[in-house]
């Protein structure tokens, strides 16, 4: 088992990263606040998971659970609310602890459903997707979405714990653990060239699930995320680097409805805008948007823009994204491999170059 | 100008009180993040004082207002969901500044919007009654209702400004004026008797709104709420001793459904039932009670149960009160007059000899 430390003083965590962890009572029970656990999981990851999760937990007083539907079209305020129904139902008090199985949809709405209720109760994450393992597990995102925005409404909300669970992978769909991998590479262009350098050169066994490559990339990824929440918890400047590819992906995301694109697909369409850009503002060779762009068609993810979405409709959505401040649009931007920039005021006509290079119309 | 400060290190923030305060740009402007704000009021407060507060900001780039509904049986999560519908609408972006111009039930909402919009943007409470502005208004608590409990929804969230204006009390009704000083007459009985002493001989005073009676009485009330802030800003446990009445008072207003008894009026009858209690088991004196009951009564405030409320109804609602920790009901009572304390495992005997003693069938 590999273990990364978020350092955050008091509120420092650790994420445990390994095989067959869910299950493991000794594990988690060390951090559950009181007696009483609300598990949120999801349709898909019940069947799965949810019986060997309960087992872990069974010498607790109370351990109810809520199945929420599969999916992002449901990361909303109705069903953040049916989390909360069952914990007045339950009479779950403040002393109780969330625990969050699934993907990153089941996290943000756990974790903001702990951040919330009775303003604030305890929170475990255990991510089985490879999306949350290396990224919205970690670092205290919470968040639901809006009809005009995607992640609008939430709390920085840091979990007690974070367990990835490998043994999850095997069952995920190859479009999803794909969705994945965009993030990962994502941690080698902003902050980790020599990571970088080893996924291009690992990818094929991170694809076939070679388990011990799958913990390296995911303590890896951790670590650099880590890294950067513990020196900006919360989003004053740094951490926005965490966001390459994500404004013009969340676009894609809120034009497209949420749901038909999954997140990661969205962002390796967004990252690949994001080092266009870059290149076109001549801060980076384009070889790296080459090299990209090549690993993420390795791994089957979209390179391109969705068919027939313009720029205007681009540029309208992104003008609510959250990075922004006083109107001027801020794009997270490379200034060399392994090196990310937050930056306002590029000019519009070149981003407008950029959405057309990659298929907008 | 009366001036106190709730000291919370980087978050400390000034709670300024006296007339004529709203309209004054030099006052408000410091405390406003950005270049955008969103002022929250509602349909019986914005005809009074919207407009010299919009005025006192207008200044700035971006001026919008969100016109709620009055009432606590608006304060719930759609009513909320509207709030963001705005801010979205009107593109406010992270750097905004929501401004809660009303009473406790607008300032819990603006407060918890202003908490989750964009994961926390700025917050400025302008409250315009007196149990906002002696008690609500100040301390970070906000909160919207769910039909199985009150405030079970929340988060804690400082403003960096709280500006009470006492020419707000002017048109207040005279049912809301009792219903803030059933709270202000609470800070005397937990927490100093000098001033329960002073209030019982200026109650005819603040009852004829008399301006120099009533910026004291607010400014004491909220020196003492701030000195248990500062000492528990997140209840981990001295802080629940403001809710002198409130488990009791919570039950009440929970079963009548919101907005049928003020908050202060069910937290009167749950004072009374409170020191009841602290009488039925040797710690004060029974005439620490009969004062306050007399207080309360020239006030015009109730003092009894309402008509045909069981004590199974009213033990089954308090089961769910946040102050309880695994399974026991807490409660606040008195040891002194101004002195209280949390008391877990009182024997429910006695909890229904009160809840009889005080009109409970």
């Amino acid at each position: 088992m590999e273990q990364v430390t978020v350092e955050l003083g008091g509120r420092s965590y650790p994420i445990c990263i390994g095989k067959q962890l869910i299950g493991q009572a000794d594990l988690i029970l060390p951090y559950i606040r009181g007696r009483q656990v609300c598990i949120v999981t999801n349709t898909t990851i019940a069947p799965l998971f949810l019986e060997p999760l309960q087992a872990s937990l069974s010498s607790l007083d109370k351990v109810d659970t809520v199945v929420l539907p599969d999916g992002e079209a449901h990361k909303n305020l109705d069903t953040l609310n049916s989390i909360f129904d069952t914990l007045l139902e339950k009479q779950h008090n403040r002393s109780t602890t969330i625990v969050a199985l699934g993907g990153g949809v089941v996290g943000d709405m756990a974790g903001f459903a702990a951040a919330c209720y009775q303003r604030g109760v305890g929170f475990v994450q255990v991510p089985t997707t490879l999306l949350a393992q290396v990224d919205s597990s970690v670092g205290g995102k919470t968040a639901v979405n809006h009809p005009l925005g995607k992640n609008m409404i939430g709390a920085f909300y840091q979990p007690s714990l974070v367990l990835a669970d490998t043994d999850s992978l095997r069952s995920l769909p190859d479009r999803e653990l794909a969705a994945g991998l965009a993030e990962v590479i994502k941690y080698g262009l902003i902050a980790d060239a020599p990571f970088f350098d080893w996924l291009e050169q690992n990818l094929e066994a991170l694809l076939a699930r070679d388990e011990a490559g799958l913990t390296y990339a995911i303590a890896r990824s951790c670590h650099n995320k880590a890294r950067v929440v513990a020196a900006d918890e919360r989003e004053g400047g740094l951490r926005a680097i965490l966001n390459l590819g994500h404004t013009f992906g969340h676009a894609i995301e809120t034009v497209q409805g949420y749901g038909n694109w999954l997140h990661g697909e969205a962002v390796a369409v967004g990252t690949i805008m994001a080092l266009d850009l870059s290149a076109r503002l001549g801060w980076i060779d384009p070889s790296v948007g080459a090299r990209t762009r090549s690993m993420f068609e390795r791994a089957g993810l979209p390179v391109r823009s969705p068919e027939g979405m313009s720029t205007v409709r681009y540029l309208e959505v992104m003008a609510v994204d959250k990075k922004n401040l006083d109107g001027q649009l801020r794009l997270v931007l490379l200034r060399a491999l392994g090196g990310a920039t937050i930056e306002s005021g590029v000019p519009r006509t070149q981003v407008e170059e950029t959405l057309r290079a990659c298929g907008a119309v």
